[in-house]
């Protein structure tokens, strides 16, 4: 039988975006039940990511207004929509922007993580509509990336679901619903770092130190941070860092010339995990001949392009892309939160704020002005009253 | 006891470029023995290359004159210096540009073919001298990437030659020292391409064709060639091409779009073997989301970079370039040379004209007027003498 276990509206606050820039506003909004394929989530906590932070600046089209941003969050399931048979009721999830969908060529390719039988974009997946709208005046407001966490209760395509087992709290659940995940996947599924390999880390904010995270858990050796930012030496130490490289601290040298000095030649891996083209030009000449390969992982935001000399590709030097670190969202995100529950891989060092989801303005300013790595938001009651505690996959109180 | 089989040196006609861009002259020259670690080649056959063209037309550094050039050749070792175990007098050999000394941790890697130890460049790989003079003065003549094949001796470092097995005429031996490996090379080596792979080869020169070759050897289902001369369409589909664009018909369509249709979203390999970075961009266009390889072969003699929109790298394409296609040449070009003995490997077909060693200027002539595949020079009396049998490594005129 199919389940269908909402067919009401839902009125709940959300954090809407409605002027580029300018401050999010806590409105009552209606979130439209499930239709087919989709789940109900109630938001346990929500964080923040970069990415929220430049399409909330974006005045034309990707960037849209009214919207409800967020797209890292841990919720418990609320209801489902038909032929939604792979969660239920009272699971605990974590949604993810990058769909698997399990039937496109991209699904069953081990060589793809981006699924194309439903590919990210604005809106829901399937059809590209909204389930959001303000309850004063029914007025639409936009999902963002088949997402929008920055509410209480949000609906999402099951292909977009993950499901947690018990055990990982909230708040570390839902740091692999991007950054993290992102950072540590590039090292494991694009870069597939060997034990013993050096490498260069370009940009030490959250998916940089996933990175690091991610090098070392594969047994790199030397693992060059390069920042403009000197308090990131510290913290990236903790995460994997074994040497600093401060941009304006190299006198006449590029950054690349220190990395070949300290590499011997070059780095076997160079991450670029900034979103600017001219550091992913210094990562790839950071890159060691023969075999080094450059990840860029960081969106960028302008429009000039990566520039290679051709010469320079010739001696067997690679680039290449990722999204979300080449993870599989529904195979990998389990694998990566057991580690977690193994103690081998490290979230709590990245959560350095926590806060109530009213003061998701404060988030923000934290965040523009580099004051953290990744703030925690949670939505009344949930952080308090105990879904920390989860088991047999639903939320509970009991560790309260 | 060390081999030291050689003291004096040799006169001999050489084809020397001493103008850049100028007819070659026939000169008489004097070859010093080969010192410790060389070897000393009598060629038989060499074959002209669009890399010594354009070093043929260099005026200034890299440019060099008066040089003798040439890189693709088979020839009988005539002679050895010291510390020289691995061929012996009487072997037949072919030399390649790119060495493979052993010991380096590029050698020692099966990530890498770029030897670090002797690392390709002008002059001797050793010492960066030459052994070429003119008779008559003394005066030196450059050396060419460690070869120098365009005179009827040369002197080659060990690290730089492959004895080739009994039994493949020299004059298919001689294509093994650059343009067909490269081409086969890339597809075997650098993208490792499946069966039921879509490919699509930028450039129907010599490499361009071989790399078609090499994935059809590699069960490539569909196989595009793009090139702007229709005369490549016949060619091609002999060596493997399965669809052809000539981006003069193509109209308001770009490559890209047109190869996006034919594959049905993007080629999993695209190959650019011209050496034109505007040919890279659309080869990268070209790729597929998800996995699609752009593999770079093409030697750019101008500045312009490769250009890549960072946001179509994210979506898990890759671009990858490589030198001798990526292959170890004492590793891999024996296997090649097994695979034309067994039937697996064309050869033939790249043969489009063969004359005497005297007639070069006519060769550079064909090749620069796009007119020819490869033209083998032969010296005087190696082809009709039968060096074209070889047996238990020595030069035999049994076959003639």
């Amino acid at each position: 039988m199919e389940q269908n276990t909402a067919t009401k509206p839902i009125r709940c606050k959300a954090a809407v975006s409605k002027v580029a820039g300018q401050p999010l506003e806590m409105e009552e909004v209606e979130v439209a039940p499930p239709r087919a394929h989709e789940v109900g989530i109630r938001i346990l906590c929500t964080s923040l990511c970069h990415t929220d932070v430049t399409f909330w600046r974006m005045k034309d089209f990707p960037g849209q207004h009214p919207i409800i941003l967020g797209h890292e969050a841990a919720g418990v399931v609320e209801s489902v929509g038909e032929h939604v048979h792979e969660v239920a009721v009272g699971d605990t999830v974590v949604p993810v922007f990058s769909a698997q969908c399990g039937d496109c060529p991209d699904c069953l390719s081990d060589r793809s993580n981006i699924c194309s039988g439903l590919p990210a974009g604005p809106g829901m997946p399937r059809d590209g509509t909204t389930r959001f709208s303000f309850a004063a005046t029914g007025e639409p407001i936009h999902n963002f990336i088949g997402v929008s966490s920055f509410t209480e209760y949000t609906v999402v395509d099951v292909s977009n679901v993950v499901r947690i087992g018990p055990g990982v709290p909230p708040e570390k659940a839902c740091l692999l619903s991007c950054g993290v995940s992102t950072g540590v996947g590039a090292a494991w599924k694009v870069a597939a770092v060997e034990p013993g390999s050096s490498v260069a880390v370009f940009g030490l904010g959250v998916v940089g130190l996933a990175v690091a995270q991610g090098c070392r858990m594969r047994g790199a050796k030397q693992i060059i941070g390069v920042d403009l930012n000197p308090e990131k030496r510290d913290i990236g130490k903790r995460l994997g860092i074994t040497d600093f490289i401060n941009p304006n601290d190299t006198g006449e040298k590029a950054v690349s010339e220190v990395v070949k000095e300290m590499t011997g030649g070059g780095a076997d891996y160079c991450f670029e995990c900034i979103g600017s083209t001219s550091a992913m030009a210094e990562a790839f000449q950071s890159s060691r001949k023969g075999w080094g390969k450059t990840i860029v992982l960081g969106v960028s935001s302008g429009g000039a392009p990566m520039s290679i000399p051709p010469h320079d590709i010739l001696w067997g030097r690679s680039v290449v892309g990722s999204l979300f670190g080449g993870l599989k969202p529904k195979t990998d995100i389990p694998i990566l939160a057991q580690k977690y529950l193994d103690e081998e891989l490290e979230l709590d060092e990245f959560v350095t704020h926590e806060m109530g989801f009213h003061d998701i303005n404060a988030a923000f300013e934290l965040l523009t002005q580099g004051k953290c790595l990744r703030c925690i938001l949670w939505m009344d009651g949930a952080r308090e009253n105990g879904s920390v505690g989860v088991e047999n996959g639903r939320a509970c109180k009991a560790k309260a």
